[in-house]
């Protein structure tokens, strides 16, 4: 079975445009910036409100895909840890996952606030938060 | 910019085997199943252990990929939805996110529960869970 190919929805517009300047994760972040949905894919974007946190995943489209060991933020006193048993970008199939609040929507443009992501990475995917 | 392929860096093993015996999500579920990783990318395991909640992406490789709007659920009375206003399998990539106790780990196969993921689908990836 051979994976079909990802479709880029839109595209991050943000202020942190280096890997030193990004917050850790979403649950350290309160930076702010814009997620574009793409024209063809607006539809989908129906029933989101402001207030609301969303689930959005990217494709960190900078990150190594062939290590499969690091040290967590680049702590070497902890030893080497499995990239699957971390957040770290480094992975196989590098997906980030923020948990994001919706500030306001523009159209196609989603303000929200949390980010974690560098300016210019591609989105994937919006989800609706669920908890156990 | 063109999206690199995605790896599928594993399959799921469950008794879930049709979208009218899954659960309506993880939070929702009990279901227990083995993440089997292939071996390549066993290395990627260490530091995960037992007791843990896992967060982890699959690879739906059965949903549809061109509709934007639904009916959350198959219920008509509410409405139809944008996708991604919603937790439905329908969405341009479908990459489900599902949080997920380890049961037990016998080299690359983990034993885990709240399974709401069919037998037979890849997996992507495998992070820590965290939260705000």
């Amino acid at each position: 079975m051979e994976p079909a190919g990802l479709q880029f929805i839109g595209v991050l517009h943000g202020d942190i445009t280096s890997r030193e300047d990004a917050p850790k994760n979403f649950a350290e972040s309160e930076r702010v910036g814009t997620l574009e949905i793409y024209p063809e894919y607006q539809e989908g974007l129906d029933g989101i409100a402001p207030g609301q946190t969303i689930v959005v995943l990217f494709w960190l489209h900078q990150a190594n895909r062939d290590i499969l060991k690091i040290y967590p933020r680049g702590d070497r006193s902890k030893g080497l840890h499995g990239v699957f048993a971390t957040r770290s970008p480094v992975r196989p199939n590098p997906i980030a996952i923020s948990e994001l609040k919706v500030l306001a929507i523009h159209g196609n443009q989603l303000e929200v606030s949390g980010l974690d992501i560098l300016d210019g990475t591609p989105i994937l995917d919006i989800k609706k938060k669920i908890g156990r």
